[in-house]
């Protein structure tokens, strides 16, 4: 684990993380055996960092510690608690990388098709996907069915609920699915598309399992989750036991960015980690958008859910948040093939006719050829 | 919901979080009877915040934005998307209060004991409750059984595991919560005492009840948890399916309070919305300790949990982080009788023997007579 810290005494505060993270008792009532055996966090290095943009500023320093594995037992929830439990409720430490051991990987899924899984299953393998979302919630079925197949004709890659469609009595989750599913499976058929309809899965503890099986039922290879909404082990359960591909969208997870010297980095939360719970794409709100996230903060999220993690296959970057038509392009150069761009909104507003605003969106993608970088 | 707003036009920012948080939509493209029927959140006022500390700094505003009850589907995730969901992933905007209407609070369990349920089932009517933990992970499960046993032989009131405590090889699950049970049940029958024993739960998603059975079937009445690691509607589920009483730990939240113009109050995560999925105590790192929470927003908190909150039963506050035997009156001066004072590490520290420490802790504690304010 990477930790940057700002602090004038860096060394106390990473020998601090590594007893706070792990035993979180006076060393003196620790038994000689643990000091020794590795179950304290071990320091590895700590070294200055320099910010190139801003000299004049702090930049603080970059802690390396290690933990044992078996400490998080291989579970994702002991897993967080290990890295960042306690800590959260200090201050100035930032998860800014990861370093795993392949063993240690082995034991997490990751995502169950990976960008190359998904590309199969849609049969795009040259350009980006095309993605949106049905919404605004308090529509009916009928109107979501229907806006569901008007996306569907216009060719699309892949429909998403909003994150907001739960189990609400203007939608219920199975009459949606199952309309939904009927609309685009008929939209396919009529132009020879593959479009894929993901589900919001946002049910109770209790009600997540009915939920994935009535996706199952009629036939959907995909649903929407949000982590920090059901439990980031829920995905990580989801991902591993069915056969679904998994868009994580990032609901709720906000503050751990908002600090920039306390919490984790996109990269590491929208990436590393939602990779590593199956993430077959992460959902995250695009530097210009709506949202306040830097475009080296997105680059950087790509490269953690494009780039080499063991035998973790790669997940899709999909920056969203207020992206338009006009900008596909440039978010094609920024993100290369490897991407879903995700276009909601705008898309709902540039024409009431859905399919022919759908097709205009397919067309700006498919021509998307060149030197995209090759993520 | 009670929004504090910084910028220089609140009225947009509030605005867009009643539109972002619901339908999420251009206004352009949304069905004129959604802008009708209430499903965009209405901004009911928005009023200036005075800083009487620091006058001469912008105290910000605080917005009341409500929400229909129904667009939750009264589950935990989507409550969780809708109050705070993607407006986390923007800046400045921090939820200081709730207000609930009685049929939204009815749908939720709060606390199954409640403060009274947890005295009368500790038979302690007058005083603070005392409670310890089990540590440091590492130990083995004979280790720490022992020190169970010494804690209760002592006669404190609650054993509680540290949080890392889970499924490790060291001290696997099921063993560890058999072992310490007997201990502490042994412990008891030695004194007359009734120490309760709380084992962490923090397995994976499909191993929770298997976990919530085994303590179940070695007789114990409560557990620990940490809602951020298992997800908030797990934690709802166990409170509402089986009588336990259920202590929550504030592990991985801390962002939510690290930027102080952005995410929740401690008093909102750890005091209302703990005590709404069913926490009986809330444990949170006291001013003065390890952590960074200063005592207005622990005494805040600790109103929140015991406050009126519709019908829903009242929590205990346990200030925990580096609390130790010598502030126990200056604990119990700030909070008052109702509270859990938790002394783990200092307790440790004050003397090998266990139970000799314990006893004095008691002492304490049980000398704790006069004018402390009844919360």
């Amino acid at each position: 684990m990477v930790y940057r810290i700002h602090s004038d005494d860096p060394e106390t505060v990473a020998r601090d993380i590594a007893v706070e993270q792990t035993v979180e008792t006076p060393l003196a009532c620790v038994p000689e055996r643990l000091l020794k055996d590795g179950t304290i966090g071990r320091v590895e290095n700590i070294t200055p960092v320099i910010d190139t943009e801003n000299p004049s500023e702090t930049a603080g320093f970059d802690a390396t510690i290690s933990f044992r594995c078996d400490i998080t037992g291989f579970t994702v929830p002991q897993f967080l608690n290990l890295i960042f439990g306690n800590i959260s409720l200090k201050n100035n430490i930032r998860i800014v990388g990861f370093d795993f051991p392949e063993a240690f990987l082995r034991r997490f899924p990751g995502p169950s098709y990976g960008i190359d899984g998904i590309r199969k299953s849609l049969r795009v393998m040259d350009r980006p996907l095309a993605c949106t979302a049905l919404k605004p919630l308090g529509l009916c079925v009928r109107e979501l069915a229907s806006m569901a197949g008007a996306f569907a004709r216009g060719g699309i890659d892949v429909i998403k609920d909003d994150h907001g469609l739960g189990n609400q009595p203007t939608h219920p989750f199975e009459e949606r699915v199952a309309r939904c599913a009927e609309a685009v499976a008929s939209g396919n058929a009529a132009t020879g598309g593959r479009a894929m309809y993901c589900p919001m899965i946002s049910g109770r503890f209790d009600e997540i399992e009915r939920q994935i099986r009535s996706v199952l039922r009629v036939g959907l290879k995909g649903v929407l989750i949000a982590p920090m909404l059901v439990g980031f082990d829920t995905v990580r359960y989801i991902s591993e036991t069915y056969n679904l591909a998994i868009i994580a969208h990032p609901s709720l997870t906000g503050t751990f960015f908002s600090n920039k010297r306390h919490g984790m980095t996109p990269a590491v939360m929208l990436g590393t980690l939602f990779r590593l719970i199956g993430a077959d794409l992460s959902v995250f709100p695009n530097a210009g958008g709506r949202f306040c996230f830097t475009q080296k903060e997105c680059s950087d999220l790509a490269v953690a859910l494009t780039g080499p993690l063991g035998p973790i296959k790669s997940s899709l970057p999909c920056p969203a948040g207020g992206m338009s038509l006009e900008r596909i392009k440039e978010l094609w150069e920024a993100y290369g093939n490897d991407m879903a761009l995700l276009i909601g909104g705008s898309l709902m507003q540039h024409s009431p006719d859905l399919t022919a605003s759908t097709r205009i969106f397919m067309e700006a993608v498919k021509g998307l050829r060149g030197p995209a970088r090759r993520s």
